[in-house]
């Protein structure tokens, strides 16, 4: 990654586009849960009914999936490349019933919530034999991704681990042999003492930027103690981090003006929950810049922004 | 990466926004010379002056680079971080004085002076021991990344082998180790044979839709017989390669409607131009979908667009 310091600017310079609401109903929205896949799992009240109206989340799957449940692998050559059938899981988490509404605006317990759904699945998903990987992410704003302007998430199970998991999970596994300590906790450790890159800490969570980002304000969100699967929360942990999460997408939200983002949970593969090498995070990026030929050549980032600068700007709000 | 055929479309359902003409005249254009950094290397007419009009391509210093040529690496520790000086150099290629040309529409001796100065450009910047690899890019249209509407691409030279082109390089060489052959002439021997994939050949060179893309209509160019360094190509080769080249964004602006992309080239490093292993190619990247959270956080790419239909649209195109 390359700091380019005579690009740098100051943070009210990257403000973005802001995310518009897109329309005030959709088929997310309550009320119209005959337009939906049926739910797999629901936050309902005592006497709503599934499929019907009175709930807080819902997860339902995807209805353009990328990967299906059913069917097998079947990897096969075709002449020098190999292929294999998409075969996986892929769903939506619909985060509240309010079309308006955002995880930086939901109340504690409701994002909390969010974060179960997160966990229940994974765990639902486990027990699939034939699934290694469970990736959680979210695309915010149209310029992220978001097809649709309801605050919603999504997961993606998968019969092999992602590469760029596998890049990640090999070099803290290559850390861990020469120190023996896990390198998120070192970070941690670090960063904590030294603070220039600290953003916010509470409820056993850390929030930072990270030394060398691709991005402009991309933040990591970490247990302050070693965790390496997401799944393994207990509900106590899950709600510290729901009260993180909030606090740190509103401070976003206030410096960088409602930008688009996404966020991506990073965790250890589904038959490998007890890694000493590896602590699971939430990356946070925030769609500020242009990834274009220099960065899809040479996997180098540009970066106008220090994560210092970035990091201070978070730090400093306090609106 | 994953194709999901569920959500595949038609050629058209892909075309783009446009690249509109941003303005009619630019610092770019001719008669504006004193506002840019002084040139480098230009294609100019017998009577005309250095950083005067009569030009046909000009080669400048970025205004804004990311890496400088001047100072020393001075690589150093931080805490468990490593850093080093941005040392390098970034250069901008004019294509052309006309603001609203293009590659596309150019005639073809003046697409090969712009690869030949691509050739002069790496062939000085080798002669910087520093240096390790030049990647040539383009950004076309401000979705991919352009800033300036006036045709350019650009030059970042690099003190190290980028990470991503260090990783094709040892997939790449893994794969010679096994057989002996480099992989992109078995490619190219086996999309020349088959066919499903290839789109064009002419001139010593053949554009094919590769194999698992990342990108809808992603497409790689490259020569018929191994090449490993683009700078050792003779002007010939480069005569062939302006031929293929316009005559493949002729056919992607047609079949896409004039969509923002990006071209990266991807060829050995500086010190090692002879190659068996490594093949150089140009690959080409149309705008047209978003990058977002899954990609972010998996490094697989999903792709609604079977690359053998990609190949076909454009192969079929022959207006």
């Amino acid at each position: 990654m390359i700091i380019a310091t005579e690009r740098a600017r100051r943070p009210s310079d990257f403000v973005a586009q802001r995310v518009q609401p897109v329309g005030t109903e959709c088929v997310f929205c309550e009320g119209h849960e005959d337009k939906t896949p049926r739910e797999i799992l629901a936050g309902r009240s005592e006497e709503s009914r599934p499929n019907g109206p009175g709930w807080s989340y819902r997860v339902l799957p995807n209805k353009f999936p990328v990967l299906w449940i059913e069917g097998e692998l079947e990897p096969a050559g075709e002449g020098l490349f190999d292929r294999m059938n998409g075969v996986g899981a892929h769903e939506v988490v619909i985060e509240t019933p309010v079309h308006s509404a955002s995880l930086a605006t939901l109340p504690v317990d409701a994002v909390a919530d969010v974060l179960l759904a997160f966990r229940e699945r994974m765990l639902d998903l486990k027990k699939d034999p034939r699934l290694e990987y469970v990736l959680v992410f979210k695309n915010h704003g149209e310029a992220a991704g978001a097809s649709l302007g309801h605050p919603h998430s999504q997961l993606i199970a998968t019969p092999i681990i992602p590469v760029m998991v596998a890049e990640e999970l090999a070099g803290a596994a290559r850390y861990y042999e020469l120190k023996e300590r896990c390198v998120w906790c070192d970070i941690l450790r670090q960063e904590r003492r030294g603070g220039r890159r600290a953003i916010v800490e509470a409820g056993g969570f850390v929030a930072l930027a990270p030394f060398a980002p691709r991005f402009p304000f991309e933040t990591w969100i970490l247990p302050a103690v070693h965790r390496a699967a997401f799944e393994e929360s207990g509900a106590d942990e899950l709600r510290g981090l729901a009260g993180l999460l909030g606090d740190f997408l509103r401070r976003m939200n206030r410096v960088l003006g409602d930008p688009p983002f996404n966020f991506m949970l990073h965790t250890a593969p589904l038959r490998d929950s007890e890694l000493e090498s590896f602590h699971w995070h939430l990356e946070v990026i925030p769609k500020l810049t242009s990834v274009a030929g220099f960065e899809w050549g040479s996997g180098f980032f540009i970066n106008p922004m220090p994560p210092e600068d970035a990091a201070e700007a978070l730090r400093a709000d306090q609106s």
